[in-house]
């Protein structure tokens, strides 16, 4: 898999250009050579670009066109949707993984918050869906046309550079040209399950975390040592201890000495463990360069919309419900709206940390506008509201009957290594303390959510509320599931 | 870097003949495509091996001889060095890493004591030598003669796989041929220094040792379940806590209630950050799978001569006193005896666990003996003694000036980033428990460590005693050094 994600692209696009990326063949690798440039107001012109060929198939490919950011600034901020609260001086925010979930919510919600935005992916996100055979309930644009009906509804231009940060020489480029003041790390693969199907995929898991965020951590101490690294960790490196959960740091005392070590990790996935590997590869490096880091653990996200990406249907995020990037939440909502019964995995007991995606947004804005000291390794638990599985399941119970509809449960084998009943209480008081506004999760959330299911209705893949496929691959059989 | 690890060649040699790997160039690609087999008795002989190129240019060439072990079951086993204490039913037992230092003396004293054994090994320790200039103290001879120089001095087969585990499908037909009942895993990048050096080493270490467990996890899942992981950590991985460090777990009252937890991990370079993702990964899949592990987490080992070693010159051990690979201990030897001063780094006062070569040997033989249950991951800490370099400087300036020898210490900039002073407490109480009879570092030892620094003078390189070309290149400048 590894040499279809090699080539990358260093590019600023226009915002009034279409861009497709022409491939040509040689050999076994695939290597973008040319670019067509499609203009709205002239013919097709050809922009040939200049190829090199890099140590293990990289490719760096140069646009000559102008960054939007220039653009921006001989153009009027028509249709803006600021607001007085950003900073007075624009603060430069990559968000390496920009065109995920999270990421492009986070992306448009600091852009319109006025800082200064570049979006940084490899796009491979989309690859999994096509390899795997999923998709979002939701229909997502191209990354290119989601930035530019931003610069059209707002006036504000991201700037989008394709390419994976496990290539230090692309990372490098972003980071001479961009220079950013914060980097938002959202590019990762992000799914347990995924990382659980065979070896590659754990490899690969592990291979692209780590090794992308080492890149990232080289690149802030290479050329911007005073930046602010947000990285996007999971509540999921703690496991289920049957102490109290807090907040990236526990004080022990211990025949008589005391001392405040990072808190012991137990995670149960090769991607939750490689969250692990680089929570403790970024504490050192804050404690030997000075680098200044804050690990957000995040709890499950559920929702789909925020302010920004309610202004136009081509903003729209994802919406996942199947068994590899989907959460259950979404799934049961799914299955709500195709009388599925609700899939319980196992007991029903596991309990996690929940929140809305407009609190990880506003997460994220709040670590960016109060960063954390040189040197210092800080770590927020970023969730709202625990609940197990078997509350999610009540809660989308009675939203469903509230809507007529016949809602049945089903226990079915669990595909994943976790206790099923288990002592579960965090900590999650910094953010808080910093200004975050919960929005917790209420009735009418769901009852959207489960309008969102039948609203796309005739887009449910029955195959992806229960895949079984995946579960074979690591190893368990589900139950037949009774209609 | 990592296109010069690929090629992989899986082979079994005849003890008797003598092997050359030549090699083709196409293109930039290094491909050994042939093999000259020279034996003894018979006028040279070409072997044309099948190579097939596979995709990432690694590159499994198979040889038609025969296996070592199956010879030796059709030869008399003259010069047997023997001891009764080896299993009655031959247990086999693959190191990886065989042809580095604590992994050549764990695979002939495993072989002496009876086991079957196996070395999987890419060379690469060699290669870093010639990258950097460095060379041991004392000569050691190619793998391929020193199994040969093994089997006619003690009559006993070692069988030899040259590759990278980093290459699955290389492990794989190492596994499948060989079926062992234990690995003991040494074969990973154990410097620290060298993941320092710059972004490239400290990437090549995590994902070389990273990548590497998870195959040989994923191998013995696939192929041996049975088989029994004994992984060789790092005392590093707890770091310098201010309380007692206790054997890979911690039971910790917080709020009333109680848990027994992974210990808190503080590495502090890459290469022990990898050992502890190594120590993650590994505790989740004893969890997930069954796995039966035993991580090591060693101390700082010394000593050159163990049993095996001593049988001939050829056998010899390696002696690094360099910046990169080589210890304290060995350094101030070295110093001692061209008369320059011991440089200890900053105030000297970090103290470690070390123990002797011959109880790493003795605690591996323990754990292979008493292995593990199913799903349970051990772990014990590997050492003997615990010594301040402050202590180490004292004890070679006392047994050089017994020689006659003028002594100074000069305390030089630390290059490391660790606390210079600091409490430290650390059990090793299972090793044991299981039987272990420490080798406690004496005088006679230090002395004889001397010796060998007397002995090899000539061979001595005066850049490799103060490199401070590493150091430049981790941002330190050391001082001007009064010879």
């Amino acid at each position: 898999m590894a040499h279809l994600l090699s080539p990358s692209c260093s590019l600023d696009i226009s915002s009034s250009s279409k861009l497709y990326c022409k491939q040509s063949i040689q050999g076994s690798k695939v290597i973008p050579s040319s670019f067509m440039l499609q203009t709205f107001n002239a013919p097709i012109g050809r922009l040939v670009l200049q190829g090199k060929r890099l140590q293990r198939s990289s490719c760096i490919v140069r646009a000559t066109t102008l960054p939007i950011s220039q653009e921006a600034k001989t153009q009027p901020s028509s249709g803006s949707h600021d607001t007085s609260s950003g900073p007075s001086e624009r603060k430069k925010v990559m968000v390496i993984g920009g065109d995920g979930y999270c990421g492009w919510a986070t992306a448009l919600h600091l852009s319109n918050k006025n800082y200064e935005v570049s979006i940084v992916d490899n796009l491979v996100r989309r690859l999994f869906d096509h390899q795997l055979g999923l998709d979002s309930l939701t229909p997502i644009s191209s990354i290119h046309n989601r930035i530019r009906r931003w610069k059209s509804e707002t006036g504000k231009n991201i700037q989008l550079y394709i390419g994976d940060i496990c290539d230090f020489e692309f990372l490098s480029e972003t980071f001479e040209s961009f220079k950013p003041d914060a980097v938002v790390h959202f590019g990762e693969q992000r799914s347990a399950p995924y990382s659980m199907i065979d070896r590659s995929r754990a490899v690969f898991t592990q291979k692209n975390n780590v090794i992308g965020t080492l890149n990232v951590l080289f690149a802030i101490k290479e050329f911007r040592e005073d930046c602010h690294l947000v990285k996007l960790g999971t509540m999921g490196e703690y496991g289920t201890p049957n102490i109290d959960i807090e907040e990236g740091y526990i004080t022990i005392t211990h025949n008589g000495r005391t001392d405040t070590l990072p808190y012991p990790k137990q995670a149960s996935s090769f991607y939750h463990l490689s969250k692990v590997h680089d929570s403790n590869n970024i504490a050192f490096t804050c404690k030997a360069w000075g680098i200044r880091a804050t690990d957000l653990n995040q709890g499950v996200v559920y929702g789909v919309r925020t302010d920004e990406t309610e202004m136009h249907e081509e903003l729209c995020n994802r919406f996942d419900y199947d068994g590899v990037f989907g959460t259950a939440l979404n799934r049961f909502c799914v299955q709500v709206a195709v009388g599925h019964p609700l899939t319980v995995y196992g007991k029903g007991g596991q309990t996690r940390g929940y929140l809305d995606i407009r609190d990880t947004i506003q997460c994220v804005e709040l670590a960016i506008a109060n960063p954390a000291q040189r040197g210092e390794f800080r770590v927020f638990n970023q969730f709202t509201e625990q609940f197990s599985v078997n509350e999610l399941a009540s809660l989308v119970t009675k939203a469903g009957k509230k809507l007529g509809l016949k809602v049945q449960t089903l226990s079915v084998p669990n595909p994943r290594v976790e206790a099923e009943e288990h002592y579960y209480n965090a900590k999650h008081t910094k953010l808080v303390e910093l200004g975050l506004k919960p929005h917790l999760l209420s009735d009418s959330l769901i009852d959207s959510l489960l309008n969102f299911a039948i609203k796309f209705e005739d887009r449910i893949d029955a195959k992806q509320i229960m895949p079984s496929v995946f579960w074979r691959k690591i190893g368990v059989k589900p139950k037949t599931v009774a209609a």
